[in-house]
């Protein structure tokens, strides 16, 4: 077996997945697990020791491990993660390096996401870009001059916190109108919810079996194209979110192109082609040229890939 | 006389400053004229020639232009500027080349005062640091790892026209909501303007000579020293949205402190203190530390300093 084998996790609001990925970055070996409150690391590493074999762990060289939140560069200290409710303060990195006595390096999933896409995916030859995630949450890689920019703690690219509208509602992290809060995932079936409790009729409650609570995107996404007037109008607001939100980073940053990954590339009319409408708009009109937004192209493993770009680069 | 003077100028909305500097980046002499529309440069060049003597332009190494606009950074095109009306497409580091047949060297304002505050003025020592200048309207400087971040082609920092309210006012680039629109000296002017326009009773008019046009940030700012009821709402909204807008510009580059310049830094309880205490309950809540909110040191010079320091560099 390759020596050179490397394990990597992903730990997101949601899912957390782990695989063994060897030097070609390549995923040799998967599994996944929902994100659990607390101390939910307990539960990745339990995973880790099931999934995989004595042999298949024996030959891993280092680890690495992409995670959405705040975390220090110098020590790998989660300080928290808005949508991991109770991951505070949570020492990931020497956590892991105890339990399997390896190298471990950590990064925001978010920048290493960035860095995968630069190395295998859409951003390849891209020297300024911004990659943005909108999943659960909305996370950020800033990605200038070909170096990975981090800020001074480790803490850059939380693009998902701007405020975009002051008087927009209440985000995880505790201010209003966040970008967040605005275009992702839970955004979209957090404003369902509110829309439907305040007696707006709509086939959502059935496909949610009654309950409001069960909505998801991807259930307001599929009301939607069933021509649900409500879905409509809710995924419209998060695209058009999307697009000021995008527009905001490019006139920051002027990039070559933003990157755009996530569970929201996957609802390429509903979001997609709209967001980039009012980027045309906005951005577009203001800098007088095209910024390219782009679908990331490494789908659910870019945030596995980049941790494994991280260990190879380093051991 | 020294051989390696600098002749520099700084271009802004409302006026534009001209300067004779030596090779220790020390103003030597200078004027400044008010910024014309349209083909306002011929006016800032019959001001260089009527003001310095022959051999005072005969001892220039080198021209740095600062500009407030859209500048492409490797032409010296200025594509537009929101604030300066007509400027538009004015190939500036041509047509000073070809007036004075001098090297030419052209940045963008705040991206140039910066770098005069990292050289020789607040920002000393810090690899990571956003320098935000608010006057007419709001620039942006990028320090990032050392370096100054320019963008693809030269328009990064446009930080004044990030939308921080989608529902905010006109801004003067055609958007609605921009930071610039909310936060800006214009913005106060035109808060102030549209409520006393809408009844609100104010010692303003009569400030103004009773004419609305005539306002300005800095008679808004002494009639809120007096007491005025709607001066101080003014004062205080733009205080407001300036610490929204910081505390966006922290939470995406985790940078080691924010530099503020411009006529606001004068305005210290009535604009600064607010804001700091908005970047404290915003960004400094979210990422658990306080980012220092710095006043710029260099004043109305920076962007002199910052043009001659590039030049510098240079010949």
């Amino acid at each position: 077996m390759n020596s050179k084998m490397v394990l990597t996790m992903d730990i997101g609001g949601t899912q957390s997945r782990v695989a063994l990925i060897n030097d070609k970055a390549q995923v040799v070996k998967r599994t996944s697990v929902t994100t659990e409150e607390g101390e939910g690391y307990k539960k990745v590493i339990a995973t880790i020791r099931d999934y995989f074999s004595k042999p298949e762990l024996d030959s891993v060289a280092g680890i690495g491990i992409a995670i959405a939140g705040l975390l220090r560069s110098d020590s790998g200290l989660l300080l928290s993660s808005p949508n991991m409710a109770g991951w505070i303060n949570v020492p990931i990195r020497q956590i892991f390096s105890d339990e399997f006595n390896l190298p471990v390096y950590t990064g925001n999933d978010a920048s290493l996401a960035a860095q995968g896409e630069y190395r295998y995916g859409a951003a390849k030859g891209l020297e300024n870009f911004v990659y943005v995630t909108v999943s659960t949450g909305i996370g950020g890689g800033l990605m200038l001059g070909g170096e990975m920019y981090i800020g001074a703690d480790g803490y850059a690219g939380e693009v998902g916190h701007m405020t975009i509208d002051p008087g927009g509602p209440q985000c995880a992290c505790g201010m209003r109108g966040c970008f967040e809060a605005m275009a992702s995932g839970s955004a979209i079936a957090r404003e369902a919810r509110e829309k439907m409790a305040s007696g707006v009729s709509s086939i959502m409650i059935d496909m949610a079996g009654g309950d409001p609570g069960e909505l998801t995107a991807e259930l307001v996404e599929r009301a939607a194209r069933q021509g649900d007037a409500l879905a409509k109008e809710v995924m419209h607001n998060a695209a058009v979110n999307l697009g000021l939100g995008l527009s905001n980073l490019i006139v920051i940053f002027d990039p070559e192109a933003v990157v755009v990954g996530g569970g929201v590339t996957k609802s390429d009319d509903l979001i997609f082609a709209p967001a980039r409408r009012v980027v045309a708009e906005r951005a577009g009109c203001y800098f007088q040229k095209d910024v390219p937004i782009l679908k990331a192209a490494l789908g659910d493993d870019v945030g596995l890939i980049g941790a494994a770009a991280m260990v190879l680069d380093s051991i």
